[in-house]
């Protein structure tokens, strides 16, 4: 059983960014099985004629809270503090568990309509998002959101995070990782504790860092250190980390971020949202950082459309820099696929043979990729998403001519509309 | 003969930016007739149901080169030197007038698509983005790009914008004016000679200024001024004026430009993507300069989607600023709609009474406005422009439920084909 695409225009990897040529994808069960070259006994339950479609590696959203979605435009262009603590901690405080399924399945939809096929996730209440995405077929990486002060080994929301990985044991889709909230909200030992789980346990670490000034200033003032450092002193930086956000990390703090093999994830739209100005990508990349891209939560965002922040990613750098060739489209692309894959130690992230099939298929008629001179660039500087036609997943096609095949896309929006009603939103 | 749409969410014009509720709103003619009630005699020949559908006045695209679209994407993340010399100006010694025209018809596609209704435009060969506007239903600002370095009343590119105005004066939704390029490619005769045609014919202007350092670099040497200085002193300021980029304005150009009503384009991706940095557009509107928002040509772009481009406006100089509260959604919507109108001398750009009918009609059902907390700021943080559903242009439908009725793309898309392949693009 394996499905077929036919001569499709398709981006692969190659040593200098990416090559791009028509091609036949071979995917058998859940791994891209062949390019040109049909693998033994292939046989083709569907074939998808790829001459109008680009193929393109699935996008991989690095970092954000998919539970937040119904928080979409309810506190834009407002101080940090009147943000979170005069909107969202209220919203949030009055969120009940089965609200954040339904917050992240919107979010999935969104996620899956303008193409990314796997996301890592910082949430609230367990068994929420995880549910949402057995149900979906995308492919994720779920950290339970850590908050705490002290080195208490029964500590409940540790507790939780393995739980629930224990439960969702079954689903190959899944991977788990501990999420310490931020160096502002976890206390030294806290955090000590969760690297010594992290050991025992085998798994990675997902954390914001250096988010803002006033946590660079809070942290010198309390600590006498950077964020960067206090979170490696703590030991967290001996799992296989990845840092959402660094802005403020200095000359110093990139080399520590590299010298752990620390990826880090950039969220241009949120970081400009809130008044965070401009995380230091091209300094963070010279340094030898992995750079990843991410949404972040749709309260601070308020997308979870992984083309538009690959648009901000690419443009956003030259004008601080003044130069045009900084962040070039391709080295962009990576951050939102390869680079990714790689900090999320997954299988996928590119159309090689034996990673896994996770792809976008997108439209060539669309105006934005007419004429398509040069398709990488158009997915930086062009594409919006809606040019998205099709979504493969773990070899499953989950979206075909833009119809979601495995989300009632109509019951979601009931059940967010209900939820608004109740928390008093739109 | 009117259009009638029912009970829509509406994004009405406020003292202090919008009011978003549901209304319903009455077309007859070419204007929109009544909000709420029937103008006396209102006939609805159609009804449009707007119960799940967002009413927005069609965003007006201030400053772009329609014809450049087929230059998407061929040169990216090169020097300003490689990307005009080096690429650009080489195709552009290419074209042949009829590529405009196909050219303009491919960048129309693109923005009606995502709801722009009405562009003001800087061409190359006359008589082709004028068909093509004849032909698409769109509402334009049509002017004649100008070079040259003398007082001469018998200058050809002169003759040609008066002669296209004339040959065009029937189409009621195209209107003229000069397009001296820009301070350095004319000269001060030439542009004290625009000036004064300017005057004589009762015409705007539409020019480049100040969109990078080399140019005021290169002015202060040869003129001893900054280029706001050089084109106020031409004399240039005298004609409404609308000035695209001035990246490079300080406070005193800020003042002269306030003081002469010179309404600034600004073209956030442009101006990234070549490395020019970011218009003042804080300070600008600080100083009491009309400020409108425009995507530039393809080629530099590398789109013609102003959604893409509000949202860039609104997250940008939170970035460079450090602040959340810098171009809140509310003024960067106008700078893509009133201001605009303002700035072209248009009766669009709002949905009122006695305005031209120029909207686009939103899905709400799309996740990006799901939930639909607050509309404005959907605009600006989350829609990406495929959330177009229906397009009315001076009173004509011109896009319903997704499908262009004044364009036929598929010819485009074979006519564009055939021009890239002639120019040996892709």
């Amino acid at each position: 059983m394996g499905t077929l695409i036919n001569n499709t225009l398709t981006v692969l990897p190659a040593d200098q960014g990416h090559s791009v040529g028509r091609h036949d994808i071979y995917i058998d069960g859940n791994a891209i099985a062949g390019i040109d070259s049909a693998p033994a006994g292939f046989d083709a339950t569907e074939t998808i004629d790829g001459t109008r479609l680009l193929a393109i590696p699935g996008l991989i959203n690095a970092h954000t809270h998919t539970y937040m979605s119904m928080m979409r435009n309810v506190a834009d262009d407002l101080s940090f503090a009147d943000w979170l603590f005069g909107t969202i901690e209220p919203i949030e405080d009055k969120l009940e568990p089965r609200d954040s399924y339904w917050g992240s399945l919107l979010a999935q939809v969104e996620m899956i309509r303008s193409g990314t096929t796997c996301f890592n996730d910082m949430q609230m209440h367990i068994h929420q998002t995880t549910q949402a995405v057995c149900e979906s077929g995308m492919r994720a990486v779920i950290c339970r959101g850590l908050v705490g002060d002290t080195y208490d080994r029964a500590d409940r929301r540790i507790a939780e995070a393995l739980e629930e990985r224990d439960a969702f044991a079954d689903c190959d889709r899944l991977t788990f990782r501990l999420g310490p909230h931020a160096p502002y909200s976890c206390g030294p030992e806290y955090l000590r504790l969760i690297a010594d789980v992290a050991r025992e346990e085998g798994m990675g670490i997902h954390i914001h860092i250096a988010e803002s000034q006033t946590e660079s200033d809070n942290m010198w003032r309390d600590h006498n250190c950077t964020p960067v450092e206090y979170v490696c002193d703590a030991g967290i930086f001996d799992a296989p980390t990845i840092a959402a956000h660094c802005i403020r990390v200095n000359e110093s703090d990139r080399a520590i971020l590299a010298e752990h093999n620390v990826s880090v994830v950039t969220n241009p739209a949120s970081n400009m949202k809130l008044g965070n100005g401009f995380a230091p990508v091209p300094e963070l990349v010279e340094a030898g950082v992995n750079v990843c891209l991410g949404t972040d939560g749709a309260a601070s965002n308020n997308a979870q459309n992984m083309f538009r922040e690959l648009g901000l990613l690419a443009l956003v750098h030259k004008g601080t820099h003044d130069t045009p060739q900084c962040v070039s489209a391709s080295e962009a692309l990576d951050m939102a696929t390869r680079n990714a894959a790689l900090a999320l130690d997954l299988p996928c992230g590119s159309i090689e043979v034996g990673k896994k099939a996770d792809l976008a298929l997108l439209d060539l008629d669309a105006p934005s990729l007419t004429p398509c001179n040069n398709p990488v660039a158009g997915l930086c500087y062009s594409v919006t998403g809606s040019e998205v036609d099709t979504v493969i997943i773990d070899g499953k096609v989950v979206m075909r001519n833009r119809e979601l095949l495995t989300i009632d896309e109509e019951r979601v929006r009931f059940e967010i509309a209900r939820i608004c009603q109740r928390l008093g939103l739109s």
